[in-house]
């Protein structure tokens, strides 16, 4: 495993190719701070407009636990999307960071309500977040 | 989708469930918080002892960005793995919340070096992390 020639070869990816990577939506993990210290959690996410967008819970951890805990208010998160495949060693690895809200508006609800993303865990998820990138960086693994 | 019956079912995991399910290593995302707001990258990890063990790189986003920055120091970590379907919509997720601190003694160093982490992305990522879990907690979800 050590062997220099044998390693891994870890390449930084363009932005223009991370948003291609993840443009098909799925499964992404959110991170984001809380009270309690810092929190990551999958959550099933699709592409709009350029932006990530996945629904939760109202008053789950996403909504009730956020520093700002304000509808309307922006705060920052990391939304990761990855393809590694552990016994080869290979994959790509994306990370979205930005300013995420709650979708609250009657116009921006609508906009979103039509868009194929359902939430993971099922269950009255009706909270959407939606995420505007600041900031898109990946890596592709290699051998 | 919406159809009541034909939801997924979400159901809470014990502390041991989760050790359990978490307890083989691979591959996990670790959240933690940076001047610039929260990031999220995939590791490779292994359990250590009751402790998360993985390694990346000095001067790495783990290493400069932490908001301690001082080595010995305890910060917040999060720590995600999970084993999901994204088409079947199965599968499980684990979060460990905790206190993580570079592993610096001799003495520390010397007990996990044997450990079986390699880190993911190659290289030479000499520094390891190590998370105390202050809590665990998890997710199924069946349909």
């Amino acid at each position: 495993m050590n062997d220099p020639d044998g390693r891994p070869v870890l390449e930084d990816l363009a932005a223009e190719e991370c948003l291609k990577l993840i443009s098909d939506g799925g499964i992404g993990r959110v991170g984001f701070a809380t009270p309690s210290g810092p929190m990551v959690l999958p959550v099933n996410y699709t592409m709009h407009d350029g932006t990530v967008l996945f629904r939760t819970a109202f008053g789950g951890p996403m909504d009730q636990d956020l520093s700002t805990g304000v509808p309307g208010v922006e705060f920052k998160i990391a939304f990761e999307v990855d393809s590694l495949d552990a016994a080869a060693r290979e994959g790509w690895s994306v990370l979205v960071q930005g300013a995420a809200h709650r979708v609250t508006s009657e116009e921006e609800l609508a906009a979103v309500q039509g868009t194929p993303v359902e939430p993971w865990a099922g269950g009255e998820r009706r909270l959407y977040i939606r995420v505007t990138p600041t900031q898109i960086t990946g890596r592709r693994i290699t051998r």
